[in-house]
């Protein structure tokens, strides 16, 4: 770039200001023949949101390139990690954002309303790009009005969502990635086997003590053994490749096993970025659910139980988002198959010093135990 | 009090820490024969909460001992609504405090989870009557494990409650002090009376509009007209004494009716406050379902779908306490029967002088118009 | 608006988003031969900060249009308060908003901080709006190496503000609205001469107690009246039309007066949104010192002790602009000359009944005492 | 613990909430024979702050057992980050419960500030505690009226703070560890002499640039040439062990070096939880300065100029603290010496090996270039 041209730069042209904030146009006339006040608001609050959107979606994209590749630089997971953080601390702030659009009463939103009709932020693309990136399926989406989200958008937005669907979202390279751990199985070593056992051993264990209770009474004995054998049930959901099926894991059997490994061994030097990880992709979904529930609060304030133009209420079709978009569930349903630390299989040491930095081998540094 | 006794205060004494900062006590045991180390935090997070619901308990009362009179002074309605305002901070405080206990992980939880057994934050007495005298009634309580919410709490405590059901809610309180708002039926005026016919007109005149619109084919037409007939058979929800059972209204028909001239006339100056005070009870309700939300997300990622020991999980439970337990959900509902500013009866003069201050009259100041 | 023209509306052309979402033009350029990846966090963020500055502008504008009328309706007042809320709101978004600068590091700004040179945050035209109309003066502001902040503005600038200037600003229409305050002095009643009477009485009472106080030895007394002769010269800063003049006051006499009864007796109906307001002023006033010291913190962090372009730190000065460009210090100041209340002068009963509200006159209500 | 006993543990019992929810005891009386309602939020706000400090130091305190050791285990690292980043998240939380604080007005305040005289929280000891264990020195502490803040402490607690003094704060267990750091001083390598080269060159480089450049005029040139020469001198604070003097550096070179090697050299796998920690660090210190900022605003605004007991006001002893007491400046100056990413050194292979995972040596596994 020719230093003439960057002495030209001003914070003005570098932020194309001229044309931004001449962007808003409020198109609602009250009867004093001036925009309805809040109008400005309820356009700023939205443009703010689609800018946001537009930065996540950036850093969901550059999340993608990495961990999408056949073999992942260890050095590019700081990135991955950067750029998840980074989503995370904006759908904090676009949560916390309500808080302004929430300034505005019902009345004042009755002054301008009509004049968007069938206009709403239902069509936002970005925001559907995004649950597609992560890895929202079209078939578990909220209906609104019996009808699919991609029929209120208009055909080159929905041409534009139909080749994106056929690329790999987020959750299904993250199963890829987690598939092809190291440490899960190696010579000598399979944790599956060894977390089943442990598992097992835990059951058998509690039982014992039962049964050896003296204090408790047949029925307390027999609630306790219930209670067990619950559980029992409850981890072939895990184990049992036939009722696995009954659980709506959306990851492979691979990926599920090293995602509970990265969890239950998370302190293993190899395995802190990519527990990490698995937190903000956690925090991410809980933020994004998070938002559609504030969201629908704001709805049912506004409009209370007022239907929407195509005949159902926000509010509710809100609601029903909130238990059906879940993205990154397979790691919330997780923990219900954690044991105590105090159970868990040891690592063997050929295993376990793979995780390790290689600088302990051949710098004279000593290893602390 | 005695000028000695003064000078020995010390910020130490005052706080009474030598006991506050003694009050943590874990009673986990790892191997390591130490306490888990999240415990601690465990700890520290309740008792802080408890400590801001004895604050918002503390406001909250002060709100129904000013409410609760027969008669209330306009000089103490913004003691009213400082004290909501407190407690809508301190509950949006609540809220971000969930931060902390994100900051555990499941496994952390999984050290020394099992040492507090049946014990549990549903035995929270203090938030049982925070819902209490707020107004949520027993019967629309969700059941844990099949039982009532007092089952699980020590007798005294159930004692406590129980007496406490007996006096009047927040709620009820409003409900009076609402019922008695003068202005919605004066000499020559009755609100109820004149919003009937101005939500007429305006379908009147919709339905005037629609049929004169050349443009519009029949479909479009009778769809038109359908939409119109729902509003009106919504609005029979309101005005029709006899439908009205149809909706779940906790405030009597008095109370409504005030309710949606306060919010309707906001800008009277004997109606700012009031105006102000029905939003922070709105704040209110929608801060602690996101507290309820945030919880139930937290007790997901923590615990899976591990069962509590009642036998039902915590996040099952939390999620229905969202939908039933909110209280002012008619403050919500109401914004559903706002029509626009525009169609607004208007106020007769001498309606509306009445609900301005007093010293135009008298004080040669000039009232600008 | 012809209908036809509404249904073609659309979530995208309503707000823009078509230019909107083309508005970010990174220009760094890496050795990998494209933009830095931060530097599109860095032009939302800005962009974003744009655009509530707009909004805050706009809502300070309708603030500025009711209160500078010669007289001021009651119920414009709500919306005067409503405006400042918002604007409470917005400054504590942005505030919090730092985290995500803070997401960059300071080796990933180096990637393309050199690509705007001398342009900078300190050339938005828009917050020295926003400082000019709340009412900063020209002759307070911190200098950046030496020159003025208008040196650094495009002439076309210089030339908006120069306009500006010449209008009242926010202060100077809330000193004359103060000043019109009736109840300060009426028939019979005379605030000024009341309060001034009370300090004297406040204080030559604690002056007799200490001289009481037999456990007092010589020294200790000393000390006490040596701290109640500093309080007595204090409150000639308020008093002393002479002594006045060493306090940076920038509300006339009539003003303070006014802001101080409004304080000590804002429970009166007719005080109750005033002091609401003066209460949203220092609000305003301390979420924008807050953000300059985010600011400030963040710059630090970002480029330690680098010099900007002018020669001297970002840092610094920022720093330098925290104690200089506050505005409304007057109303924290105020509070120096509080008295408990149990001292406060009583007010005659023909000004605090005209305080209230008129319907207790001739509506069959009777008024609680 | 024996199973009956566990059986008897209620939410109630565990949390000590008996005598917590009885440790309020407001002091005040105001003319109603009642205590200043506002005392009892003061009191709460305040043994909340006391009890999230307790858990601070408790976090703290697991920070420094770990790396005070000689030989830091790689798998403690992330308890440590933990920790730091459990501490960061409840210092951003009692930012905010400044909110609560500030729902109080100062002629609330003024009801009940008299009855502590001399108690103040300038007392806390644990705040006292936090500061020391971090490392802030009792030299650079700002005074309060001429005297040290431990003059204001009762005597058993400067007895424990002097012992505290004794052993190694955080600032100087990091300042060891980060000494230790292999890799910047390696057999063919040494990170110090690689980067006074790189830094030479670049100045170099530049300066070229600006002669070789016939555009600008020599004036131009000759600001620019002293632009460059003020960079190399202040490079000098650096390099230059005669003029790192005049820094007030508090690590010592060895630390220094490495804690620039872990910014510059982030990505490394052995490097990435190091510059974690490192970045939590100096997010704790912001917050700690930030909570400073706004409890000196409120200060300002509850007593405006108004004398604390000593003869200095509270708002100005605060604002000195908040230039001098911040801990981690190194880490924010160190940023001044950071130079862009293309001019790096780059790391030796053999030295760059030695920072991965064990992992790609002997298992199958294709490592990614």
């Amino acid at each position: 770039m020719p230093a003439k041209k960057k002495q030209d730069i001003t914070y003005k042209s570098y932020l194309g200001l001229e044309s931004l904030l001449q962007s808003q146009h409020p198109i609602s006339m009250t009867a004093a023949n001036a925009p309805a006040h809040d109008e400005m608001m309820f356009i700023v609050v939205h443009q703010t949101y689609e800018l946001w959107f537009k930065l996540v979606l950036f850093e969901i994209e550059r999340v993608q390139k990495i961990l999408g590749q056949k073999s992942v630089k260890d050095a590019d997971m700081r990135l991955v990690s950067a750029s998840l953080g980074r989503s995370v601390a904006i759908m904090r702030l676009l949560v916390g954002q309500l808080d302004i659009m929430e300034t505005m009463t019902p009345l004042d939103f009755l002054d301008f309303r009509h004049v968007f009709r069938s206009a709403s932020g239902f069509q936002s693309l970005q925001f559907r790009e995004l649950e597609m990136r992560l890895g929202l399926k079209k078939e578990t989406r909220a209906c609104y009005s019996g009808k699919s989200y991609d029929d209120f958008l208009p055909a080159e937005d929905r041409g534009h969502l139909q080749k994106l669907q056929k690329k790999p979202s987020l959750l299904e390279q993250l199963d890829s990635w987690l598939s092809r751990t190291p440490f899960v199985e190696m010579t000598g070593f399979s944790f599956w086997q060894a977390y089943r056992k442990a598992v097992g051993d835990m059951i058998a264990g509690d039982r014992k003590t039962i049964h050896a209770d003296k204090r408790m009474n047949a029925n307390a004995r027999d609630a306790e053994i219930n209670k067990l054998k619950g559980m029992e049930e409850q981890f072939d959901l895990l184990f049992d490749a036939g009722k696995a099926g009954e659980m709506p894991w959306r990851f492979s059997q691979k990926a599920l096993q090293a995602a509970l490994f990265i969890n239950l061994y998370r302190d293993q030097p190899a395995l802190q970025i990519p527990f990490r990880i698995l937190n903000d992709l956690m925090d991410l979904d809980e933020l994004l659910a998070l938002w559609r529930y504030r969201h629908a609060l704001m709805a049912q304030r506004m409009l209370g139980m007022k239907m929407g133009s195509g005949g159902s209420s926000g509010h509710d079709y809100l609601m029903q988002t909130i238990g059906k978009h879940r993205i990154f569930s397979d790691l919330f349903a997780l923990s219900t198959f954690f044991i105590p630390r105090s159970k868990l299989p040891q690592l063997p040491p050929h295993v376990e010093s793979r995780m390790g930095f290689k600088y302990w081998d051949d710098t004279g540094v000593k290893k602390p135990k």
